[in-house]
C-alpha cells in the first residue's frame, strides 16, 4: 500500500537518489519501507502545479472547499486500522493516542468545513458610493480576504496527524483557498503518505485542481529549503524546534519576496503556584502535575517546563510530592532515536549548570528509547543570573524554581522569553496581591491559565496557540482554531467594480447570506 | 513656539550635538529653526518610558483611549495657522492641501476614537465550559485582542501630517493601546514638532500616562536604526522607499526577537486601459489621466506611473491626447531638493534604458525645485524583457505600454512586482473578453479599480491600502481604514479565568454591550 514516493499532486514520483527509512522506537528497528526524498524537479513541478491549481482553487466557493475539508476528512476514516497501526510504528506513542489525535485531525477538517460553508469569516465590508459628495465624490469601496498564494505546511515531529500532513496548518489554508505543499516529516514518512493519499482521492472526488495538494518526502534540510526559496511559494506553516523555526524565518525574511512564516516552537510554558494554594493543595496539586509534565512522555509543546513558587515549606513539601508522584508514572517511549538523544543531551546540559539540583529521575529498568522523567530545582537567584536555564528541555523534566519573594518571581517573568501559556494556580484572593506577577506573565504568554494545566490544547474559536517569539514567529495569529485561517490570507479591494462581476460575497444581493459590514453596520441584508 | 528639541514623554530634550534645519523650496532656502537630532540616550530614554506607560495604557479601557484620541484632533485643529504655514514652509504644498491633509488627519484620529469607544474591534470570543464532557472536561476559554508593546512610527515624506506624527500609523497604534514613538520625518521636523506638541498637550488633558508618546527627531538613518534594534520596541509602521523599508524589514528580521514590521512602500500602479474603452473615451481617458498622473506633483504612492493599452490607432490617439494634455497643467514644487533632484535621476535612468521614448514633458521655464511632467512610451516586447522599467519614477512621470495584444499584456502583468492598486478601464463586456488580464491583475494588487484613477485613498473601512510585496511588507494588513489597527495587536486567551478578573470585554455580563461570538454564535447579549 505504501509507495515511498512523492505525491505531485495526484502523480507519484521517485525521480531522486535520496532514500531513507522511519524508525520504530518500541521495537528500536527501522520500519521496512523505503521513501524517496523528493529531487529539485519534483519540487519545482509540485510548487508550478500549486501555483497553477491556486489561480482556480482561490476563486472556488465556500460550498466547494468545505466539501473537498470533509471529502478529506472522510477519506482519512476509511484509512482504518492502516493508518492507527502506521502511526504506532512511527511514533512508539500508544493507539489510543493515535485514535485521539485522528479524531482531532478530522474534528480540524471538520470545523474549517463548517467556517467556509457559512462563509462569514471573509470579514466581507461595504461602504457604498456618495456621487455627490463634496469636495469629491465617494466611490463605492467593497472589501474582502483573499488568498495568499501556495503555502508550504511542514509536518511536525510530535504530532503525526493533527499537525502535519492533513494537521490543522493544512486544513486552515485549504479553507482560505491556498494550495498545499507539505513538506512531510522524515519520522513518519509512511503516515504521511497514507494521509496524502486520502487527501487525493479527496481532490479527484470532489473535482479539485491537480497541485492543490502535494506531498514531499525528506530526510534532511534540503527539500524544506527549497520550498521556502521558491518565488511562488507565498507563505509557510511549522511546528517545531526554535531553531528549526528560526532558520525558515531567516530564509523566508532574505528572499526578494519576504513571505510570512508562521512558526510555532518551543515554550517551557511557566506555571506560578502562590503560597495559599500550594498550602491548602499543594498534595493533589503534585499529582496534577505530575501527570501533565509526564503526558505524552512531555512531549507536547505546552509540557510545563519550569514550576515557580516562593520558598517555604508548602513548596518544600509540593517539591518532595511531584518527586513522589512522578517517579510512580510508567515511563514512556520517545519519538525517535534521535528525540531521546536530544532529551538526555539537554537534561545533562541543564544538570551541569551550577545550582541545578536533580531532586528525583525514574531509575527503574526501562525499555528501548524510554525517557526517565525528571524533577529539579534551582533557586531563584541562580535561575535569574543563567539564561541557559531557561531553555527548553524537550521532554518529561521539569523545573521547580524556588524565588524569595513575590519581587523576585515578578523580576524572573518579566526576564522569561515568550511563550505559548502561562498558568496561574491560586485561592481566592491571593490573585490581587500578586497583580504584577499576573501582569507580567501576560505580557510574556499567548494564553493564561486559572487553576488548571497548559497541556492539552482546545480546538475552538477562542484558543489562542502562539505568543511572543519565541512561543511563534508571529504573535498576531493563532495556529489553532478557526481564526488559525487569517494567517494564510490578505485583504483585498474592489472600488467601483461592476455587482455582476464581484465574488458573491460582496454582491449587493448578498446571495450567500453571510453576515456583512455595511457602511459601518452589522447586517445580512440585501443593499 | 518651535524649539527644536525631542518630545521624550511631555519632557522636551536636546542633549545631542547633531543640528539640522528644514528647507523651504519654494523659496529654496532653509528654513530658520535649528533642530536637534536624538541621541542615543535620548532613545533609550524614550523607549523605556514607553515601556513604563505600555504596562498601563495597554489596559485602558477605550472610552478614556477614544478621549486621549479625540483630544488629539482638538489640539491639532487649536494650532490653526500655524500649523499650515509650517506644513507650507516645509514641504511647498498648498495650503489647499495642508488643510485637506490636517482634515483627513484629524478625521482618522476621530475614526479610530468612535471604533475603541464601540469597543466590538476587539474581536471578543467566548468558548463556555462544558465540566461533563468526554473524555476529558471542555475548559471555558475567552479571546481577545491586546496591544503589541510600544510602536515606532516613521513619519512620511509625502504626508507630513496624515501619515507622520499623528497619523495613520500613530493613531492605529495609540488605538489599539500600543505607546508611540515617532521618529519625525527631517524634511518637515517643524510640522512634526508642532502636532508632537498637541499630542503631548492631550496627554495631558486626558490623564494618560507618562511616555504613550514620543517625538525623536533625526536627519539621517541612525535614529530609526536604533530604535528598530531596541528590545522592548514591538512593531514599526513605515511609509516610504522601498530601500528604506526593506532595510528596517531586514533590521527587524535580525533581531533576536524579530518584530513586526508593516512598511508601505513603491507603487507604479498599473492602468490598464482596454481598446473599446480607449476609441470610446480615449479623449476624456487622457484628460483625467494627466490630472491623476500630476496631482500633488506625481508624489502620491498611488500616482498612476503604467499605462497598458493594445497597439492601434486608438492608444496611439490617446498618448497624443495624454501628452497635449499633461502640458496644459501647470508644473508644481517637489517636497525637498533631494526628492526632486531623485526624480530627475531617475527619470534620466529610465529614458536611459533602449527603447523608452519620451513623448512629452513640460518645457517652460519653471522655477526652483519644479518638476517637469513627462509622458514616455514602450513596445511590450521591450518592457517584459527589462525589469530596469518597472522600477517607480517618484513624481510626475508616466510610461504607456504598447502591448503586441492581449496575450502580451497578460505575460506582462503577471510579471510585475507587487503593487497598492491596479486599475481597468473599459467597457461592458470587456471584461469577459480580457478575464486572464483581470486575475493576473488582481493577484498582484491590494485594490482593484474599475474606470477611475488609482489617486485618492478614500478613508473607509473597505479600503486597502497595502498589497503583494514591495507595495507592503506584510500583504495581511491595511494601512488605511480602521482594521489598520490589527497591525499592532495580538490575540491572547483567558482559560478559566475568574469572571471579575476578566477585562470587561470578556466578562458575562458583557458590561461594554459589545457584539462578541459566544460559542460560535454573534451576540451581545450577557451570559
Amino acid at each position: 500500500m505504501i509507495t515511498g514516493k512523492n505525491y505531485i499532486g495526484s502523480r507519484t514520483s521517485s525521480l531522486g537518489s535520496k532514500i531513507f527509512k522511519t524508525f520504530n522506537p518500541i521495537s528500536n528497528k527501522e520500519n521496512e519501507q523505503t521513501f524517496y526524498e523528493a529531487s529539485t524537479q519534483e519540487i519545482k513541478e509540485a510548487v508550478d502545479l500549486a501555483w497553477e491549481a491556486f489561480l482556480y482553487y482561490q476563486d472556488f466557493s465556500g460550498e466547494r472547499k468545505s466539501e473537498f475539508l470533509n471529502a478529506i476528512a472522510d477519506e482519512i476514516e476509511s484509512l482504518g486500522d492502516d493508518l492507527i497501526d502506521m502511526y504506532c510504528a512511527e511514533s512508539g506513542l500508544p493507539a489510543g493516542r493515535a485514535m485521539g489525535e485522528r479524531g482531532r485531525t478530522v474534528f480540524q477538517l471538520r470545523s474549517f468545513a463548517e467556517l467556509i460553508k457559512k462563509g462569514d469569516w471573509v470579514e466581507a465590508h461595504i461602504d457604498t458610493a456618495l456621487p455627490d459628495r463634496a469636495p469629491i465624490p465617494k466611490p463605492d469601496i467593497r472589501k474582502m480576504m483573499t488568498a495568499l498564494g501556495p503555502v508550504v505546511v511542514f509536518g511536525a515531529s510530535n504530532f503525526p496527524l493533527a499537525y502535519s500532513t492533513a494537521g490543522g496548518d493544512t486544513a486552515a489554508a485549504l479553507a482560505a483557498g491556498c494550495p498545499v505543499i507539505v513538506k512531510s516529516h522524515p519520522m513518519h514518512a509512511g503516515t504521511g503518505e497514507l494521509v496524502a493519499s486520502a487527501i487525493i482521492k479527496a481532490a479527484r472526488k470532489t473535482g479539485m485542481p491537480q497541485g492543490v495538494f502535494s506531498n514531499l518526502n525528506s530526510s534532511g534540510i534540503e527539500v524544506g529549503v527549497q520550498l521556502v526559496q521558491h518565488p511562488q511559494v507565498k507563505a509557510v506553516g511549522f511546528t517545531g524546534s526554535i531553531r528549526g523555526g528560526r532558520a525558515l524565518y531567516d530564509l523566508a525574511a532574505k528572499r526578494e519576496e519576504p513571505i510570512p512564516v508562521f512558526a510555532e516552537m518551543g515554550s517551557v510554558n511557566p506555571v506560578v503556584f502562590l503560597p495559599e494554594a500550594l498550602m491548602k493543595r499543594g498534595d493533589s496539586l503534585a499529582k496534577t502535575y505530575a501527570g501533565s509534565v509526564t503526558l505524552g512522555t512531555g512531549q507536547f509543546c505546552t509540557n510545563p517546563g519550569l514550576l515557580f513558587g516562593i520558598k517555604g515549606d508548602a513548596l518544600d513539601q509540593f517539591i518532595s510530592r511531584l518527586s513522589e508522584e512522578i517517579v510512580l508514572i510508567e515511563p514512556g517511549c520517545m519519538l525517535h532515536p534521535n528525540i531521546i538523544g536530544n532529551y538526555e543531551a539537554n537534561k545533562k546540559k541543564a544538570l551541569s549548570q551550577p545550582g541545578l539540583k536533580l531532586v528525583t529521575e525514574y531509575e527503574q529498568a526501562i525499555g528501548h528509547n524510554v525517557a526517565r522523567q525528571a524533577v529539579t530545582t534551582v533557586e531563584g537567584t541562580t535561575f535569574l543570573q543563567n539564561p541557559a536555564l531557561h531553555q527548553e528541555v524537550f521532554g518529561p523534566f521539569t523545573m521547580v524554581v524556588q524565588c524569595k519573594d513575590k519581587e523576585q518571581l515578578e523580576a524572573i517573568i518579566l526576564k522569561l522569553e515568550g511563550q505559548l501559556t502561562g498558568t496561574l494556580i491560586a485561592e481566592g484572593n491571593e490573585v490581587n496581591t500578586f497583580s504584577g506577577v499576573v501582569d507580567a506573565l501576560r505580557n510574556r504568554v499567548g494564553r493564561i491559565i486559572f487553576n488548571g494545566v497548559p497541556t492539552g490544547v482546545e480546538v475552538c474559536p477562542s484558543m489562542v496557540h502562539g505568543g511572543p517569539y519565541p512561543a511563534s514567529t508571529d504573535s498576531r495569529f493563532t495556529a489553532v482554531g478557526i481564526d488559525s485561517i487569517k494567517r494564510w490570507v490578505r485583504p483585498f479591494s474592489y472600488q467601483d467594480w461592476p455587482n455582476n462581476l464581484l465574488p458573491d460575497a460582496l454582491k449587493n444581493e448578498n446571495p450567500l447570506g453571510i453576515i456583512r459590514l455595511v457602511n459601518n453596520q452589522l447586517s445580512t441584508e440585501a443593499l
